[in-house]
């Protein structure tokens, strides 16, 4: 028989999918279902962006340079310049999204079967890039008592073995909206010089950081040649669809590799490159306007879980989530019943089961991820949702 | 010391980059080099494909669905019913350019250590999606003396062992130009039937077949689970810089493995998929016009390079490459004579030494391959130099 391959089939769905035909069901049903179960902001994206694409004069749409256009390149450049950040034109390779940058990394830092250590909860599908690439995550659990802060270095150093080959860290973190401090980078960046290995760091959400300073890795010093940013638009300028991202480091030789990576594909998306760059020129208030609209979203959302009686729900420096630990006996099983057999005013509401943001099999299993992606009328309409559920549910648990 | 990755270490450059800085330095010094070492056409993007993408009202740039916008699936699946190829739209995954869905196919069909065989000379990043994916190009050889016609199926049965998986082939074919008859492709799907392997089909220069009727893979009968159909909007509309391709097969469960791939990096292109979206509403008789003009081109170049002492090429029936054997000691020598040592008139001219395009080492050595996607103007003036060269040549080899 024609086989699939050992990967293909190790490789894990996405945890979003599993509830997607209970959805669609209830929106057939003709329920509103509100989605607080994916991070895709409904910030518009700036017009000026988009009118950079649609004004632009095009007699052939040809491939991009691999690395990316330079004019772009440079702005980018610039962009990480005013954050402080010691980055020239010539550390960057545009990649088509975030995911691209998370799959040129640990295709050029792993050999199959090495392993990269990330604290859990943890963006899902890292455990599927894993599989795609032959390599293994090994998780080290940030408790929710704790805010999800860094775990003890001590507990990263019992997971090192001669397969570990990297740290893989998010900050502003998905699921949790932790922001790591200076203090906690620096004990990573230690770690990785002690034992050689590079530190990934995904910095998708940024710029949404509402009570704390800001540190990214490429802040630390003396790591130069440890130190890989994983970038991506999506989230900074609500351009998801536009697929375009950056794999950023001073270490040369992983570079070449990355350009060799790059090449395979010949170039990162050309107009989403034109969209790209025009960020540059979006005032210097526009990251203030969305952050003071998602502050304003989170701190709507905590104040209404916490009048829930038995939410738990630590404060999220940053990012657009929050994990809240529910009085609920499954997550996963409520999240479906919300689809399945409750409404309350012909609406309910998607949430995602942190389940899927664990490696460690049975964590989270009383936690889910809410996104503040949608506005604070749409949040008040599903923490309607949320509160008369929690009281209907029959595997209610304190 | 931190190692990078062995398959990182292991990735061949593109050939194509050897020679940039010798083309870059020879413009430096005012030459002008005229580029047929690339297959970037400079036929015009249709105008109205990317006034699709300008004309387009977007609030919020989202993620498209991970298989691409089911509008653009619906008309991509009336494309290939217009060939008479049995497509649904289920059937299709768009993707991020033809080169995802090489890396999908591979991931999905092989085990790491695998093997698929190919037609060699074959587009030269193939070895690196090897590389990338862990598995392993198997050459067998395609004669310039044949035309590149397919090799006798009795050389591939001979490369088969337990861990081949697939057979790829591209038709009309990059570098040579060739066209798989009917005849060619039923024995290469009972080949894959007999050995139960899947049947890689690389079709991104489907519309340009200039004196032969043009067969799919998926035009063959009775082998849909193994046949997977690899595509690109690339060459078709002139529209490379878009990213969006397609991978395409009826057998479900390796679908859903691409699926999943797919949802690695959530989403293709958006403003590219409308852009290609687009291509619906072109007449009829947009690839008659462009069909024309490579013809022309290649007459003209064929013409020119038969004129030439020492010359062998065959008449290529598609795409818009030749293959030709130059009289010269080594092509790659003789690619960089050009560009460093050699001006005719102020100009010269790049070419890609073929064998970037041969597996088996020392294959190619005095061959070359020259795209044809300058107009004929250029064609001549780099005819005019090459004409010069091959006389000057210090190199030169009967």
């Amino acid at each position: 028989m024609l086989q699939i391959s050992q990967r293909g089939v190790a490789l894990p769905p996405s945890p979003y999918r599993k509830l997607t035909p209970f959805a669609e069901a209830a929106r057939q049903r003709g329920l509103t279902v509100h989605p607080l179960n994916i991070g895709q902001p409904d910030i518009e994206t700036p017009p000026a962006m988009l009118a950079a694409v649609q004004r632009a004069s095009i007699q052939v749409l040809e491939y991009s340079p691999t690395a990316g256009y330079p004019s772009y390149r440079h702005k980018l450049a610039e962009y990480y310049q005013r954050l402080g950040l010691p980055v020239e034109a010539d550390d960057i390779i545009v990649t088509t999204g975030g995911s691209e940058a998370i799959s040129f990394a640990l295709l050029s830092c792993l050999n199959p079967g090495d392993e990269f250590i990330v604290p859990e909860p943890f963006y899902g599908p890292y455990s599927a890039f894993a599989v795609a690439t032959g390599t293994h995550v090994v998780p080290v659990t940030a408790l929710l008592e704790d805010n999800f802060a860094l775990p003890p270095i001590a507990e990263f150093e019992r997971k090192i073995t001669p397969r570990t080959k990297a740290i893989l860290i998010c900050s502003p973190n998905n699921p949790t909206g932790y922001v790591y401090s200076r203090q906690e980078l620096e004990q990573l960046k230690e770690l990785c010089l002690r034992h050689k290995l590079y530190l990934l760091s995904d910095e998708a959400y940024r710029e949404f950081c509402y009570d704390t300073a800001y540190t990214s890795a490429l802040h630390l010093q003396g790591a130069d040649e440890h130190i890989v940013l994983l970038d991506t638009i999506s989230k900074r300028y609500s351009s998801c669809g536009a697929r375009i991202g950056a794999i950023v480091t001073k270490n040369r030789a992983l570079r070449e590799v990355f350009f060799k990576l790059a090449q395979l594909r010949v170039s990162p998306p050309g107009l989403g490159q034109l969209l790209a760059e025009a960020a540059a020129d979006l005032p210097e208030t526009y990251f203030d306007h969305t952050k003071t609209e998602y502050l304003a979203r989170r701190d709507l959302m905590l104040r209404r879980l916490r009048a829930m009686p038995g939410t738990r729900v630590p404060t999220p420096s940053g990012a657009f989530y929050v994990i809240c630990h529910l009085p609920v006996d499954d997550a996963d099983r409520f999240a479906q019943w919300l689809l399945e057999e409750f409404s309350y005013h012909g609406q309910t509401l998607m949430i995602s089961p942190a389940s899927g943001f664990y490696a460690t099999p049975g964590l989270g299993r009383q936690q889910v991820r809410l996104a503040y992606v949608v506005n604070q009328g749409v949040i008040n309409q599903a923490m309607d949702c949320l509160e008369a559920a929690l009281q209907q549910y029959p595997g209610r648990q304190e």
